[in-house]
């Protein structure tokens, strides 16, 4: 298939996705000519991935224990989050477990959210998206000249001032892998006590560090402090499990009762549930910290690697994946090249609101896949 | 454990699932000195169950495709519906996929049912315990002296009078069983057309037979002509894979977009993809369909067997279960002593709304498993 074509092809796919890329499966399925060696728009941690196909091959695969985790119907929604609550100390009345992030994204948006609610930009779309016709969206936008890194002060004069009920702040935020620190965060939250609703997204923040035992971060203790709080945890990047879908948040017990009362019954597959059991095993947590430890390494080498080539701008990170800026040259052509050329997926960022320029966004995978892309990116400059 | 203390454990696990069973895995983890040997409060095909972990093995264990389902994000809802459109043959516009069939109940009790909604009981009880706390909900009885069997005049009439605007039918009805014929249905949607919502669900009508050769049934060709129809299917009962969590739903294009525009992105799983995808397979299909019949043949047999037990009745069902009233008998003393002296979980129904009597749902397993069954109430009742 000629380039040509394969646009036309692509962009009628796109458009079907709206504002998400299609998967590897949609993409592969509707154009089997194409030849991926490299998904860099897909963000998780492939260590990960291998990890925990080790585990289940020896609990349920070895053990001919799959068929239980199939054929039964998974625990209530309480009864999984015992095993969160047991792996990260929070009080089980806090914990709801989702059917990905995703699905508490909707849940909150939908039930929780009221007339005003701000959102910093480029973000992931859904959170404007999800919202309900009687909910007006306030725009909070990064800018190129801040790297799209959050001004703690500037953010939450911002918010006072557009009287909003709730906000949502990414942490490290996507598509750009800005970080706050712990501390500004403490006190963003701090300052916006009186706010109905602070959704605070840890999708990625597994892959951040502020020390050099690069200890995991998390803010999930100030749900104690906070009872505006949401904390969403997607484990689909961290872990390597997008397919499994299996997420969970951190909110007051009002909340949780709330949604709990009239629905979300058997929103976890059995395989989540089983994933949620090992979560909360020592053992695999300990091998966890070690691949979590090894891909941020690897992340860090790719990104100084990126950093090195010409012609292009790479944005601070502190997650699994960069913001590219192409200069004069086309996205998505740079994108198509990627593709066509080199068999190395990446994410098109045109559709991205309060991105003005020509962005991509390339996430890290393996050491050898990183090299690949870093090949291919310096193929395409040249 | 003697009968008295695990009676105590048990009433408490029963009360933290609500109007649900324990599942067999909360049970187990709870108390791990219950035996249980037949589970016949689970309501599914354990023959469609062994189908599909056939197609599993071969074509994703051993192939090691596994990893593929588990890692990558699952393709979007509209994705995964083109599937069963190839299946089904409806319009792919008026499908939506669910996280299993209560995510659809859900959504469609949250969504579209308005200020009152007419219910026959008895029912599944998630169908008002989800409703809004401004729907309003009639509940319609089905009488013993009727056994528990669907009058459509009545019915018909019963629903003009409450000038309700939505209405559920369960077909075959869960926890009894009864079945509405094609043409009853035909009748009473055709009677009720200026409803906002008629809901039928699907759940166990692939038990259900209408002629010798015990051909599918299905309402799903109405939806063509009736607009405010929403058919329900739960995949988890017929296919026996209720940890997949999978389901659909068909109902108007308008309904559909509504539902996807603002949520439902990722909400199916891979694995539960990958079902939809043998799903739209001739071959899968025609051997599905031999695993069907076995299974109805099977539960024929069962149900032939305990209308010969003596000092019980068993209500009429098209489904793979049969409501039992046990006459002076406590049902709960009855189901536990199934339970602890033969190893069979049975469903206690005494906190089903609109069953005023003792009465257990015995659902039909495999044939070896539905002797024990029979042999194990025989035991008790004498």
């Amino acid at each position: 298939m000629k380039k040509e074509e394969f646009k036309k092809e692509f962009l009628k796919l796109k458009k079907d996705s709206g504002t998400h890329s299609p998967s590897i499966a949609t993409l592969l399925g509707a154009l089997p000519e194409v030849k991926i060696d490299v998904d860099a728009c897909f963000l998780s941690n492939p260590y990960a991935t291998e990890l925990f196909l080790k585990y289940l091959d020896q609990d349920l695969i070895r053990t001919n224990k799959l068929r239980d985790v199939l054929e039964f119907y998974p625990p209530q929604n309480q009864d999984v989050s015992r095993f969160i609550s047991k792996a990260i100390g929070a009080n089980q009345k806090n914990i709801f477990v989702g059917n990905g992030a995703i699905e508490i994204i909707q849940a909150v948006i939908h039930r929780f959210v009221g007339k005003k609610l701000c959102i910093i930009i480029p973000t992931f779309s859904s959170y404007y998206e999800f919202v309900r016709p009687d909910t007006e969206v306030i725009y909070y936008r990064l800018t190129k000249e801040d790297n799209f890194i959050l001004d703690p002060e500037t953010f939450i004069s911002f918010v006072k001032e557009n009287q909003v009920d709730s906000i949502v702040i990414i942490n490290p935020n996507n598509p750009n892998g800005g970080y706050s620190s712990l501390e500004d965060l403490n006190h963003i939250i701090e300052s916006l006590k009186h706010l109905e609703n602070i959704i605070i997204d840890e999708s990625f923040i597994h892959f951040a560090y502020e020390n050099i035992d690069l200890s995991q971060i998390s803010s999930e203790e100030l749900i104690k402090k906070y009872s505006n709080l949401i904390i969403v945890k997607s484990l689909s990047k961290d872990f390597g499990i997008a397919g499994v879908r299996a997420g969970y948040a951190l909110m007051s017990e009002d909340k949780v009762s709330s949604l709990l009362s009239n629905g979300y019954l058997w929103n976890v597959s059995g395989l989540a549930d089983y994933f949620f059991k090992i979560y909360s095993q020592s053992d695999f947590i300990k091998e966890y910290n070690i691949v979590r430890k090894k891909y941020i390494m690897n992340t860090l080498i790719f990104l100084t690697e990126l950093n090195s080539v010409q012609n292009i701008k790479v944005y601070p990170s502190k997650a699994n994946f960069a913001l590219i800026e192409l200069g004069d040259r086309s996205s998505f052509d740079f994108y198509l090249d990627l593709l066509v050329d080199s068999g190395v997926y990446v994410r098109d960022c045109s559709d991205k609101i309060g991105l003005e320029g020509q962005f991509v966004r390339i996430a890290s995978r393996t050491f050898e896949e990183n090299l690949k892309i870093i090949n291919a990116i310096k193929k395409v400059i040249s």
